[in-house]
């Protein structure tokens, strides 16, 4: 890297902070539907100020706008970068340290909602390519950025959004959000999403909650949610709807070698988050293949009856899940559904209504993509140590259109590290890897253009 | 009845709706410690109003004061009435038609909350007493009154306050809280209170929720929940706590009479809660049968997780369920907690804790007593029709302390009707029975001087 753009990324970087802070002062919850917009139009003036054609482009549900941005470079070599403005619901609020929409640093780590995902990354990359730009003159490659506003309730209208304006978004290569280090310190670059489909079950009784006493006649709705969800998947954690696992695409040779070659931290990842013992009791090389290959059933949320202080002797009149299915190569979030609803009624649970709120296909990268390489180049450069190619992030996002609709390859180059507390309280970025991942983005750049 | 008590209750009716609505205005919240002292205090002062003396007696818990009162008659033959004067949180509040503590007529009906439970019957009582004692210058019997200020919370203390103060409150016969008519109108004379274990269980997993991509490692505590919860009750609704059933007492032939000779209001009681089916499909004689004689296990509540709106892909930290269970005689809620304890560890389950957060015995009157004969032989005078004999209320009460320390038969003579929307918004009673409740109590106090 060239000394002037490291000089210019750290002699910016209180100022970068500052903008990643004001960023954050602003909450955009898409679930909540607070703060969307004017986060959004944030993002664009963050953009313009940067030399950025930079404005919102309307998607289906007009509360969550898309943008599109340019920056014309030396070549027409083209990099896209995918992230998104809106963030998570900061509950439980009790539980976080310092308030979520007040972004504070302590001892090298900057914490706010987020600040990790996916505002971070936004300002880091700001920050690369004004020091890119600034110290050569003029991009060697030219930059388009595509942000949404909705990526935390599923990317609805996204697939859309790719479809309509293809051609102004349309690159040689992409660049998604997340990446940036291991526990470890050495970078990771990553090369696809898992799916999801995220639905809510309910099932209801009486009209309203009644007196516990009638518990003998009034069926209960809690109960039958439980019996129904234990129906889905037992202790022996194997889903056992018909089907889920039936189009799984078994693991490559070369995803195996790199989930091998990556660095055994279930240990680390278990201690930060206060967990005895992983499912099934599984480390090393089975650990990080479940995080990375295995599709997952998992409640994020339960609610029936009373849950305050104390006992309130009550029938809960009605009883809801929320169960988010992460999938990979090649699942079918409809035909998940599908079957889903199938299982329910053959077991007698044609009472349990389902919503889908939310759904994506999974997506992956070749690792043998020459993109690829590049990254992973770049990032031993400025990290001095080997990258990990990980087969696929254990999260999920719309990258399913981007590399199907615009045929672009796909890794990451970003500022987390594993103890980020996504989506959760104390949400958080370590500011020194957080400098590496502007340095890396920048070097990528300059590597593109070479 | 003579003339003249009749008279005596119909010309004070609109007074004793007044002194109702004052009790009524005054919200004594024991979940929330709301304007129990207070209530306790104005009970105390209409009590020594109808020549009582009274006083409040301290209890564990000085913000839940019992309340003592004794008024001589002719002879030393003695009745002793049960009541409380806390009432239910009147939450969700929206669906309340008049607001909850401003009492209201409309139609016939009298709407607030306690207004049924359980401050009718007390209001209902003091003008029963105050009738037959302007009318015959004297009562027949001596008269004692026991309240408590925590019922709606499990009565804590309230044992030992029966056992501290027996002599004060040890009397012949005992007339509960809670008797009134049946859907058709025909007086329901019931003999017994259910037992109750109210116990939290809690599983936790993460310090903190995380994101649900760790799924595949990270155990959910909403998971572990659901399958503890499922060993204990399927769709069958068998509790499969080891033990359970073992201790329970077969039902006597005079029971099983008893529930025979009651009419299926199955269909008025679904209909009126909106409920297509009952449990099992039970209608008729199982219906009742089920209502009176079975005990339950029913989930008053379930958290886990995010359950706002839209979708959250979080991990939940932690799992809570409230589980309440109704016990019938001879059942020890003691030994239930322990053999649900043994069981969950027995299923893998030592992980989830349980807190007991309340419970009480079950307690049953023989159908046999002469009590219940003199209380359903007074009945037949005021409603011109032939009582109902119910082995046991569907609730619970602390029964057992009474029948077990004192040694006294208990029967309920009251008030309320089947649609009074007990612990509900729009908790109400209907003013013709109430009209019917005095005049019954009334009756009593004569017959049991007779």
């Amino acid at each position: 890297m060239q000394q002037a753009i490291t000089d210019h990324v750290d002699s910016h970087l209180d100022e970068t902070i500052e903008g990643l802070k004001r960023l954050t002062r602003q909450p955009s919850i898409s679930a909540q539907r607070l703060g969307v917009l004017e986060c959004g139009e944030m993002v664009v003036e963050m953009l313009r100020d940067a030399g950025f054609d930079a404005g919102l482009v309307p998607t289906a549900d007009p509360g969550y706008p898309g943008i599109i941005a340019e920056l014309k470079g030396k070549s027409d070599r083209s990099l896209l970068f995918y992230n998104h403005y809106d963030v998570q619901p900061p509950d439980p609020l009790d539980e976080w340290e310092t308030p979520p929409f007040e972004p504070t640093e302590r001892d090298g780590y900057l914490y706010g909602r987020g600040i990790s995902d996916d505002k971070g990354p936004i300002a880091a990359r700001l920050a690369a390519i004004k020091a890119v730009r600034d110290t050569m003159g003029e991009l060697p490659i030219t930059i388009r950025w595509c942000l949404e506003g909705a990526e935390e309730i599923g990317s609805p209208g996204f697939h859309e959004f790719v479809e309509q304006n293809a051609e102004r978004i349309k690159s040689d290569v992409c660049i998604w959000e997340g990446g940036g280090v291991n526990w470890d310190g050495r970078p990771m670059v990553m090369l696809g999403v898992k799916g999801l489909l995220y639905v809510e079950l309910e099932c209801r009784s009486a009209k309203t909650d009644s007196h516990s006493s009638y518990a003998p006649v009034v069926p209960n709705p809690a109960w039958r949610l439980i019996w129904a969800l234990n129906t889905l998947k037992d202790e022996s954690e194997r889903i056992a709807i018909p089907g889920f696992y039936d189009r799984i695409r078994p693991a490559l040779e070369n995803e195996t070698k790199a989930i091998a070659a990556l660095p055994d931290t279930s240990r680390e990842f278990l201690h930060d988050l206060g967990v005895e013992m992983a499912v099934g009791e599984a480390s090393g090389y089975e650990f990080r293949r479940r995080l990375i290959m295995e599709p997952t059933a998992n409640i994020a949320g339960f609610g029936a009856g009373y849950t305050g202080q104390g006992a309130k002797t009550i029938l809960p009149a009605v009883a809801r899940a929320k169960l988010d299915f992460r999938l990979v190569p090649n699942q079918d979030p409809q035909e998940i559904l599908q079957n889903l609803r199938e299982h329910l009624d053959r077991n007698g649970f044609s009472d349990v209504t389902i919503s889908s709120l939310t759904s994506e296909h999974p997506a992956r990268t070749s690792i043998e993509d020459p993109f690829v390489r590049q990254v992973a180049d770049s990032a031993r450069r400025v990290y001095e140590s080997e990258p990990y190619i990980v087969p696929s992030m254990t999260g999920t996002g719309p990258q399913h259109p981007v590399q199907h609709i615009l045929g672009v390859p796909v890794a990451s180059c970003g500022i987390d590290y594993p103890g980020n507390r996504i989506h959760a309280p104390n949400e958080n970025i370590r500011l020194d890897y957080f400098r590496l991942g502007v340095l890396h983005t920048a070097e990528l750049i300059t590597e593109l253009g070479a």
